[in-house]
């Protein structure tokens, strides 16, 4: 096969780029994102037409955000779109007479990272997604696991702490609440209004105020030493390398793989999440230890490896 | 290929079956387990001699307690046992002159539920072994996962509570310190010395003292009524069901099995942890929710799955 | 000294009360609740008039949520109303022309209920309120105890869970959030949303659905035997009992008095706080066991407390 | 009253020393500990007899580990010593023939800080001995609080996690596990075997195993610059620091002193607890901060302090 297309729902903007057997994007059209279900049919339509125009291409597949069914045609539950057993795929395929795959975007993006980014030539590779919230997707022999009913992999509602911090999910403790660009933001708040002497640069990128402190400040505030958005990232990589070893006692995969936003970071907070992973993985001293890796493809994992997945059928 | 053995190597003895395409044992040998590594290939062999005279024996699978490489050869630690990177396939391999696959013991038992037992029909299914301890296996696409060096499914040691009880293995507040039969133990006594006039019935079980009291008092007692007994099997349970919870969010399989000798209890205990499960599982209401069963082959399903397992190669 | 007023300052009203040697109410007066300390100033002498008219009133004791200064004039801050630093002694001195006692309403409870309440005989007392939040008082050598700055006893805000639940007041995990008419409340909705069929009662009460659900209904519902409401006060008790068993390792009284609203569901809450307390006090063999009471005099106790501490001086 | 006699008991050897009313210590008598009850008060005896020899002493304040009575007279439970309702007071006054008061170790230590070291001028003091394990004293208004029945102050032993490490108490999540020399140790020793590369000073100093690790190396190599060894005490100091912010809740003294071993390392250790604290500390934007001070009198206080409460009567 060919050309294939990969979508990208995004908050903001829906991306569909035509993406080759290299997993290179050759085009990208981009439109708005709507509100309701059927105006976001209209725009993702709209969006493989733009980017199409002209190729001959042989499938679209869609990253979307939520619970997705394991015949990957069905939205069954999405947090952010009133989506709720939406048939995507069949709405989608009617209309641009394509084949169309409907993936988690998480999945899609941990499938993109396997074949053309940090995991390529490893076999079994868990990807975690720290953005905003916490996500991943979970390859094992060479193939995607998306569980008998198409919800695995939601790392982000592990449970870490016990009555924990309370959930979107409705759950207490998950992982994401400690392990995310927004658990990153809380930290850095905390530790502001508690010690604003040590907190001088962050402050000032938050225009004085611990609530105008963003996830950006904490990052710019990290690279000039800051104490406080140091310390910050550090208490995000103990959560982050707990849940990690958690994964290895699990899945024993070859490698992890960070991304999302917090990952852009690289080094700065790589290397604390490693050190974290290593001091709490079981059984250190006696077995192989996975990789810890930065992602490689951005935030265009999700639509290269949704364009990859929809090629492979 | 026709009959194959199973070896089962347990604290006081190695148990080696023939076993048939069915899963049937058509002939067990039992042979005290010795103390040595020498020794214990020597009695390994010695159980598969005595329990393949005469029969047509093609290969011998065996399941050891322990950290097993990816090729299935070399037990890399065991907690009980002086092995460190014993290569026992090789060894035994040389003795009784059949081809040897040598498996973690939790793995071989999930294996054996899914085959013959609890998990026959699904494909995706999780073992957990609630034991002394607390082990299990995966079982993906009907396939045995060990991950990329072998030693995936530790589930007993995933922390699920930050900063808790000390284990074995060097870690904090590991999973089977809270859920297997070690962990029922302690709650009951825990309770019993609290409030030993609610627990009359498990302290006269033990004796009259707080020591005394074993697990299969508390299952006697339970069975009976105590209320202590009772709630001690109820605070397995919750942080049984909270761990399923967790590993849904993870694997979406179709079906737990809950195996292991706290298992013999059936609906005693599997009723309450189901119930755990339902009320910590994440987005309960939009997904298909994992079948909680208990496992059927009791304490053969080791041998069992590991003789199959040396039949499939 | 013979008669005195007692000032409580609530959410909707303020009520102010006369009260004799014996700690009863001989008449109360109340006003609606303003919004602006000015207005509050106002209210509270208006109140004070009203009570007082026609009687020999000596001194004025007012009860408010917040930290109030260790000179028992100033409130510091308060959560609910815009105090802070606020003079409230200096100005409602100068408005009533009788010397005023400001305290915060939790200790002026505690003291009601030590002197008048279920406190009476015991001259070393914790009193804990579960009302919507968690406060307390702590009764010394029989001495209301204050702290070197005026802003002990803040028993809600012990942290019990590490990395636990965000509260109102920026910290985690504190105890408030874990035993509280509040909490009680997120038990119930959480266990209904989980296992609906379970909840019917509670259900049918929170006008069926789970957002519905308040406190009366899960006392209600529990009265009746409804086991998710049943589960959701066990959850509270235990909790609240975990608590009790730290504070008598720390101050060793004779007595804990439980008030606020949760109490006063009796022994349906009292009896299994009782009996998590017993099951976590350290020690439990060898010390002598302080007991668990039930407050007397209900949502009167911070009036009178007030009146009384007034009289004190 | 001019002369008092403080003894203090250890577990290898038992000290009396002759305290003026200064707190100076004009002679000491040490002998062994012996290991039962009786031979316990003989070599009280001797002790006292040994430092009193030609001075006029008027009484004797005895420091026992343990819970003691309210009648400061019997040791009602000591963990060390076979001490069960001992009669300390009556067989120690029948054999030298002064007036004896006997009280709980860490309160007489609290007692001898708040009278002549570390808390002169304070009314309301909370001490706390990080030793081995954590014990402490209260000072509310100028006095020793003991609590109703005599065993208030029992720091060590309030639970801060939740289903935590077992304690030798038979709680779980006890402050002592994760603030205290020992936790200190456990520290330093898991992260030595977890990351040996960044520990090899301490290794070194610990003959080069992980076992070999002790508090003293710590100290050591934390005053050389060792990663894992700060890293260890800033852990430590995570946790009582914590524990301080609670105890502000509750108490709200004008000061915290820290004594014990661990203190000894000064300001290595006391600067991040004072961090974590003030992070910690609720309010901390509106109330006045306890301060945090390093003891002053070693381990001398608990001598002098017993002293000094036979001087009061």
């Amino acid at each position: 096969m060919g050309l294939t297309i990969g979508v990208d729902i995004g908050g903001t903007k829906i991306a569909a780029g035509v993406v080759d057997e290299e997993g290179t994007i050759l085009e990208t059209h981009t439109v708005p994102t709507p509100s309701t279900p059927d105006a976001i049919v209209d725009a993702i339509c709209s969006a493989v037409a733009g980017a199409s125009t002209g190729r001959d291409v042989e499938a679209v597949g869609i990253g979307a955000a939520g619970y997705v069914d394991d015949k990957r045609a069905t939205v069954i539950f999405a947090p952010n779109i009133d989506w709720r057993h939406e048939p995507l795929k069949d709405k989608v395929e009617q209309r641009v007479g394509l084949p169309v795959v409907v993936e988690n975007d998480a999945n899609a993006a941990a499938w993109g990272e396997y074949r053309f980014g940090a995991g390529q030539g490893h076999h079994d590779v868990i990807c975690i997604t720290l953005g905003t919230g916490l996500g991943g997707g979970i390859i094992i022999g060479n193939k995607l696991r998306r569980g008998r009913f198409g919800v695995a992999a939601e790392f982000g509602h592990v449970r870490i702490v016990p009555d924990g911090l309370l959930c979107g999910c409705g759950g207490q403790g998950c992982w994401e609440q400690y392990a995310s660009g927004r658990a990153l933001v809380r930290y850095a708040r905390q530790r502001a209004a508690a010690t604003p002497d040590q907190a001088r640069v962050l402050l000032e990128l938050g225009d004085g105020t611990v609530e105008g402190i963003e996830g950006k400040h904490v990052s710019t505030a990290a690279r000039q030493g800051d104490p406080v958005a140091v310390d910050s990232f550090r208490e995000l990589a103990r959560w982050a390398g707990a849940g990690l070893a958690d994964l290895a006692s699990l899945f024993d995969p070859s490698a992890f793989i960070i991304g999302g936003g917090v990952s852009d970071e690289g080094e700065l907070v790589l290397e604390p999440i490693r050190k974290s992973f290593r001091r709490r993985l079981i059984g250190a001293q006696w077995r192989p230890h996975a990789q810890v890796l930065v992602a490689q493809l951005g935030n265009k994992a999700g639509l290269v490896g949704a364009a990859d997945l929809a090629r492979q059928g």
